[in-house]
Order: C-alpha cells, then sequence, then structure tokens
C-alpha cells in the first residue's frame, strides 16, 4: 500500500494501485472536461510510460470490436492486463455510449485484469483525441501492460488518435468497396500491421494481394525499412487468425525496443499530444470572457464582409493574453 | 470587362469574372497551400457572399455523390450557376482525387454553368476544414448562385466543414445500419434537412419513421422552432425525388432570409471559419524554425516523462510571438 497524502485518497492515487471504478471515474471526468482533472492527469503521466499502445483503426463493418475483444482476451491468456478505449462516433440516439458501456461494464466484471471503456464525442473539435489520450494515459498508468485504442479512422482525428500508438493496426475486409475502406493516404502510412478481417468472404485472397501491391508500389518513406509491414488475415467472428496476429504485434513491440525506433515514436507521439493541447488552449482562450467582446467583433466585421476572416484571425491571435486564468492549470 | 490593375490580370480578378480555369487554378494553388494565396482569398472574400451554400453529408455508401449530381443538375435546369466542392478522404491509391477530377472535368467542360472539384485532405489536422472554405469562398466570388459541399461527415472536421453551410443535408439509406449511419449526436444536430436516399430499398418507410421519431425526441434548442425539419426520400440513381427535395432546399433557404435566421447562421458560419484559422496560425506558429527548439525541448521533456504534456503546452503558448513573420499576411 502506498502512503495517502489525506484521510480521503486522491482519485489518481486509487489509479495508480489499479482500481476498476477509479479508472472508470476519472474517465469519465477526462470526458467530461471537468474542473481539476488536468492536475490528475499531469500526476499519471509521470507515473506512466510502462504500457504498450495499440491503435486499431478501420472503416465502420471491419469487425474492429470483436476483433479488438479477441485480441484483448489473447492478451489475458499471455498473462499481460489489458485496457481498451473504443473511440465511437456511432452512438446510439440516446446520446453518448451509454448502451456499449453496459455491455462493455459486464466484461469488466467478469475479468479483473482487463477494463474496457467506450469514449463519446464530445465538445469542440479535437476533444475527443485530447479525451482519448487521457484516457490512454489513465489506463497506462493503473498498470495495464497492453492499451488498445480502437477508432473508425475515418476523418482526421481519428487518424491522429490511431497514430497516437506505438503499433497501429488498419483494418479491412473483402467486398467492401474501395470507397469505403481506408484507403486515403494519411491512414494506409500510419500502419504497422495491415489485418484482413472476415477473411472466410469471397475476395479475401484478392484484397490481401491488393494491400501487398499497394505496400511495394507505396511512396517509400525511409522510416521503417527494418519492419516489413505484415498482411495478416483473420476471422475474428470465429476466433481465428488472433493467436497468430498478437505474435505479429509482439514482434513489432520487440522491433521498436531493438532499435532507437521506440524513442522516435515516443517522441512523435508527445510531440502529437503537446500540439493537440496548444490547439485545446487556443480554443479555450477564444471562447474565454474577457476575449469574447474581441472575438464577437471579428465575426461581426467578417459577417459583414468588411474584413476577412484570415485578417480577422490574425488581429486576434496577436491580442491574445497566452497566461492561465487563475485556477487553471 | 473590369480594368486591370496590371499587364497580367491577376488569378483573382480572372475567378472574379467566372473564368472556370482560374478558378481551377487557384483552388489548386488553396489545396496546395501557396505562399500569396491568402491575399487572393482576402480579396475574393469581400466580394462574395451571393452563394447559397449546401452542405451534402452522409456515411459512405449513402450515393451521396450522385445525389450531389442530381441537386446540381437540378439547379442547372432552374437557371442557377453551381458550383460543387466535393471533401473525399477516399481517395485512389494513387494519392489525391486525380481519378476523381478527371471525370468530375468531363462534367464542366459539357456545363460551362457548372463547376465541380474534389479537395484531398492534405497536410495537418484542420488543412482540409480550411481549404474547402477557401474553395467555397471561390466559387462563391466567381458567380456561383449554389455552392454545393459534400463530405464524409465521420469526424470532426467532416462535421465542421459540412456546418458551415446555410442549409445541411445529411444523407442515410436503408438497410446499412444504425452504426454506419451518422447518428451520433453531432451529425444529426446540424441537419436542416434528412434525406433517406435509395428509398426504393427495403426498410426505406422504417428508416423514415426512426428518423421523425428522433427528431420528435431530439433535444428541443429552441434554435429552430418555425422550422420543420423535413425528411425527404429519393432514389438518385434513378432521378427520383430531386425536384422535390431541391424544392425542399430552396424552401429553407427563403425561410433563412425572412427571419434573422439567415444572419445568425452567417454569424456562426464566420466565428467557425475565424476559429478554424487561428488553429491554423498557432499550427504554423509551433512548426515556425523560431519555435523549433522550444517546441523540441518540450518533446523531449514529455518523452523523457520530466514534464506532463498539459504543462508543457501551456508553458510553449505563453511563450509563443504571434506576430506574423515578414512577408506573411
Amino acid at each position: 500500500m502506498r502512503p495517502m497524502a489525506s484521510p480521503v485518497p486522491r482519485l489518481a492515487e486509487r489509479v495508480l494501485s489499479g482500481d476498476p471504478r477509479a479508472i472508470a471515474r476519472l474517465i469519465s471526468r477526462v470526458e467530461r472536461g471537468d474542473a481539476g482533472v488536468v492536475e490528475d492527469i499531469a500526476q499519471l503521466f509521470e507515473a506512466g510510460g510502462g504500457a504498450h499502445i495499440i491503435g486499431v483503426t478501420g472503416a465502420p463493418g471491419t469487425g474492429k470490436s470483436t476483433l479488438v475483444a479477441g485480441i484483448a482476451s489473447d492478451f489475458l491468456r499471455r498473462g499481460r492486463t489489458v485496457g481498451v478505449v473504443a473511440v465511437d462516433p456511432s452512438s446510439p440516439y440516446t446520446g453518448g455510449a451509454i448502451l456499449g458501456d453496459r455491455v462493455r461494464m459486464s466484461a469488466v466484471a467478469a475479468e479483473p485484469r482487463m477494463f474496457m471503456r467506450s469514449m463519446a464525442a464530445r465538445g469542440a473539435l479535437g476533444g475527443l483525441a485530447r479525451a482519448t489520450a487521457d484516457a490512454v494515459t489513465v489506463l497506462d498508468a493503473a498498470g495495464k501492460d497492453v492499451v488498445l485504442v480502437e477508432t473508425v479512422g475515418v476523418g482526421q482525428d481519428e487518424v491522429d488518435i490511431a497514430s497516437a500508438a506505438h503499433t497501429t493496426l488498419l483494418v479491412s475486409v473483402p467486398g467492401l468497396g474501395d470507397d469505403i475502406q481506408l484507403l486515403k493516404a494519411g491512414v494506409v502510412e500510419i500502419a504497422d500491421v495491415h489485418v484482413v478481417n472476415k477473411a472466410d468472404r469471397d475476395g479475401a485472397d484478392l484484397l490481401v494481394g491488393q494491400i501487398k501491391t499497394m505496400l511495394n508500389h507505396g511512396p517509400s518513406e525511409g522510416l521503417r525499412d527494418a519492419w516489413q509491414i505484415p498482411v495478416v488475415t483473420t476471422v475474428a467472428s470465429r476466433e481465428q487468425g488472433i493467436g497468430g496476429l498478437v505474435d505479429t504485434i509482439e514482434g513489432h513491440h520487440r522491433w521498436l525496443r531493438r532499435g532507437g525506433e521506440l524513442a522516435r515514436r515516443e517522441r512523435h507521439m508527445a510531440a502529437a499530444r503537446i500540439s493537440a493541447i496548444c490547439t485545446g488552449i487556443l480554443r479555450d482562450r477564444l471562447q474565454d470572457p474577457g476575449v469574447g467582446a474581441e472575438f464577437e467583433a471579428a465575426v461581426e466585421g467578417v459577417y459583414r464582409r468588411r474584413v476577412d476572416p484570415w485578417t480577422a484571425a490574425q488581429r486576434l491571435v496577436e491580442g491574445l493574453s497566452w497566461r492561465a486564468p487563475q485556477g487553471e492549470h
């Protein structure tokens, strides 16, 4: 037991001891953007760094959730503790991710070494990416060996989330059509491992061949020379191919640790996160009551077409004060 | 003919005269983020404001492109000039949106009153939203009566793009499954008109009923009291229901102009655009060589876990200078 600084232990302290209810509460606070949550995250951040963070992205309909559940179970069988953050924009009509959370909560109850959580998109642009990164920090600090981050991967925000990982999986399925697969350059380039799921369907061999052709003809960045990006086939609904996929994921982690790549990647993750937080600070500052009048004047000028939006924005940022208001981090 | 300030007319001047090749060139410059393009956009912005901007969003597979082509053709038949910006993240393997552009270019050649253009996602987060807004400014200034902006609507960036419109259409289709429809709160809330496309499929009546139920039970914002959000059915591939849909779109535009709603919405569009540009300026500043060393130090500190990313980001923005470097806007 760690010594407590106060009679009622802080939420962050309870997270450090791995308490699942504390994890759930802190992630809820992160989602809502509660006051003071930054202090908790800052404290937890310095205690973290041990988890292998795995991004899993793919279009809707590729069976990502089933695949993630399979990967998580396989890691558990290998004696690892696992955290899962699912970033799911297709929340039900009622808003939030309530149903998903209830389903997942039963899994938590059944398996104390695993913690699964759906994040709901709330607030402004980038809010989801920030909240997801914070949730990963919570699970990392709580001592999870592996943290899986599942995203739909359509949209820059989702790509940013997926790329904030040590190992990124890109999932596709046969017969879904090129147009709804994630074949845009930005997503393909972040894949460390390609997964063709539902590989018992017609067209699986064709899709594997297309991906391999693409990998051979794609732009050579020279950054991953030593890592041959594999194409793994799975049928997640029947638990086929999961063990091989997890072997591949572990192989990638070993490869990262062997050379300088792990440090390069973690610096990239740090840079992306700092940028995202800076953007968030800017957005908060623009919504600050003290800035409100200037912002409204800029809006009015642009609305009346007395000034163009580029000039208005430049004047606005030049006049901003960046001191954090009292009480804020 | 307008008098020219120099022997070679500026690109912006040629855009103002409606020259399609000038429009295409300037939008390409916007996509690439060429130096000096901001001056052109600023000049064009003050000449614009006449177009009815219509956002069309929906999941992949809902037939948005066919629907947009149908809407555009119908507006042409009504004697309007039309611009189309398609924001398409599913670009082909070769990168960019080259194939799409070629196909669409033949339509431009055939119909001089119409200009269609695919935007490719390039650069950083928010870059696409900024480039799309600038492309709309170009088409608006070029005198298009109607500008249609087509987006996939998954991801915050796409939602932001779609909401930067006078009239926003949300397209869904029967049988695609809730999970890949755009039922997340943020997207549903921006719809002024719901379109159920492929309405000859089984389940169309059910989907229309579900949407109507949702509209009746959704959170009442009190902002659109006077506008009853309609649910319109179409079969875009057979050009069924398009005329009625365009009547509905025009009805929404008349409703906007009747009350104070048009001003409210255009102020919202101006605010969103200024915010996006401020974010872009911040991102550029963080990448500025002068800031580079401080940014790298912050990254190193976070990577080594000597400082948490929130504290590092706050220190970084406090130290930034917001003066635009010489030669920049």
